[in-house]
């Protein structure tokens, strides 16, 4: 909101500030920070009180004792800081803003169903319940921006490529367009466009789906989740911000995305919030995200990469939680299928090397520095096309 | 030296990369990087060996019984990374490296002896002698790149202002430029020119002291200094290829510094060389970087500062390793002039917080936070001028 007030520029100059992306970026960030990382002393007697697990079953030791849903600090800050430094009636921004409301809800349920009903033996929300809910929750947030946006959210950039993957529909025909030929490849009769809305719904609720449960299985360990999302929605910002701007775009040969700057101080909010909460959330931790922060910000992050057509970067800066993710998923399938038979010590891979005696500071310190790496060369990849 | 395969471009297109300077940044980056991690393990059991104190005086019982020394690694990662990505016969790359490696010998010194002859109550080289070889280095230095580029080091910008202050020697007079009035505000005859420059040679001294002690200080805790310093590095490298590029520089309105893209470059390779370190150096560390280390990184860091005119922003950057300094000075200065009282519960500061109970690995990672959030500011205060 505070955009507007680069109105009054004609009563005093410097509001001329509040125009500029950069700034609010900048204000975004250290509004979220600040919120995050005053709010969480007042209310840790609070969270200590309400938010501990009693009891634990035998297979959870894993997890420490500590206050959950330390995320509703974060989804809160990031929803004051971007209402307060976004251009408002943005329809991206409100997309996102719900979107991230929305995954949030589903992760508070969760972890109020984990600390209520333990004894029930009941373990949070069902597994298909959740998978629905998410689907519901992105097919909607993606849908909306393609309605607002449309042939913008149509787009999949790859590395290495200056032209995206992309629909577009013409007159009576849809071309399909691609980053290896010049020109499109091959047009489809228009009537098959509902086709491609749908494969492009699915992929991209694939994303949300991949980015949601990485960033909740990689919130296993203090200050693990939370530093590596500063990191990867800082890339990210960082990008949008470049993506946004013609003339940064047009030198670093960088695909133009009008608007984008916008996604930038979303991004910057999100960043703010999360080191903020590692602040508190560092090892030994005063409290942790739990679900309620994982799911939203793993979900507002692959809606960051879907609306600049960037998944296929998610993939390169957020592969700490593809890494997680993998893991999981690949101790599962061998567990399975090769008679009971372990690839990792334990999944998700954070664990495994818990096992092999590293020390968890160690551990998380050593993810950080994995999460830089692969931020800067996701970056250097948008450069090298 | 890596540069010169641009000239085989008609040969073969794509090493016309060689040329970029974002390119060879990230290379030195990824070089370093590699060699110090992949350089410490089969070295450890030597350092374990040889650089261990064997036994501790009761006043030393703060710092932790790990090898030292391993700061060899580093400024030889550096070194290494910098002759590979650097344009070589380049006199401020030159000068940088001769600078960083005599005061390696330096700290080098320091750490054998108290190595050594510990049992025989020398703590490391005399403070006096540290100073004096800390000055003539960092004179010869300064005045080397003086002699090189002559107004380039005579500058100092200020944050907020566009125009440096700066030392113009005109025909029969030196015409003193500052921020604040657009033209030069008054003239001095050219025979004072000796007085301007040896003005410039001890403020530089200065900065180079503060830095390079700072450094030496804040490396009191597993990875607190490295940490710092890879923050601090990455914040100028990304300050000087902007400086470097005409039109990123025009456009962000930042002084244009030519030729700044090669301290780029060496900024990154300490850059990386120190997140390699922090892999094996974040708590608990197998090794610490000890004086070898600390006193060449925070030299090299003001050497860069200063051939970009910047010191200011390095106070402003840096501002942790100045927070470590002063917080040694302010305890000195209270307990000898308040009759023994002590103003922090121990200096420097971080000892202060681990009196108060803070566990060791929060207050490292916090300090990152701060320090992040220092370079972020540090480069707002760049574009808000």
């Amino acid at each position: 909101m505070l955009y507007y007030l680069h109105n009054f520029e004609s009563f005093f100059g410097p509001l001329r500030v509040f125009e500029y992306i950069s700034f609010r970026a900048g204000g975004a960030f250290f509004t979220a920070f600040l919120l995050t990382v005053m709010c969480i002393p007042p209310l840790l007697p609070f969270f200590n009180r309400h938010c501990v697990q009693k009891s634990a079953r035998t297979d959870d030791d894993t997890r420490p004792r500590k206050p959950m849903m330390g995320g509703v600090i974060i989804i809160v800050s990031v929803v004051i800081s971007a209402l307060l430094w976004g251009e408002l009636p943005d329809r991206k921004l409100t997309v996102f803003l719900l979107a991230t409301i929305g995954l949030a809800a589903l992760g508070f349920a969760d972890d109020y169903i984990k600390l209520k009903y333990l004894r029930q033996e009941r373990d949070g929300v069902k597994e298909r319940t959740k998978v629905i809910v998410q689907a519901v929750i992105s097919v909607l947030a993606i849908y909306a921006l393609y309605k607002t946006y449309g042939t913008v959210t149509m787009k999949i950039y790859l590395p290495f490529f200056k032209n995206p993957f992309q629909f577009l529909p013409e007159s009576e025909k849809i071309a399909v367009m691609t980053p290896f030929f010049k020109d499109a490849l091959f047009y489809m009769p228009l009537f098959l466009m509902p086709l491609c809305l749908i494969f492009m719904l699915v992929f991209n609720y694939g994303v949300l789906f991949c980015a949601s449960n990485g960033v909740n299985l990689t919130d296993g360990k203090d200050g693990l989740a939370s530093g590596c999302m500063v990191i990867a929605t800082l890339a990210f910002a960082l990008s949008a911000y470049l993506s946004g701007h013609r003339i940064f775009a047009g030198y670093l040969n960088i695909p133009y995305v009008p608007g984008a700057g916008e996604i930038a101080i979303y991004a910057c909010a999100i960043a703010g919030a999360c080191l903020g909460f590692l602040w508190h959330n560092c090892q030994p931790a005063s409290l942790i995200m739990g679900d309620t922060g994982s799911l939203a910000l793993g979900g507002a992050l692959s809606l960051i990469a879907i609306m600049l057509g960037q998944q296929v970067l998610l993939f390169i800066i957020g592969f700490v939680f593809i890494l997680e993710l993998g893991s999981s998923f690949i101790q599962r399938f061998v567990y399975r299928h090769f008679g009971g038979k372990r690839f990792f010590l334990m999944a998700p891979i954070h664990h495994h090397f818990e096992k092999k005696g590293i020390p968890d500071s160690k551990i998380t310190i050593r993810f950080w520095i994995f999460a830089a790496l692969c931020a800067l060369i996701g970056l250097a990849t948008l450069k090298l096309r």
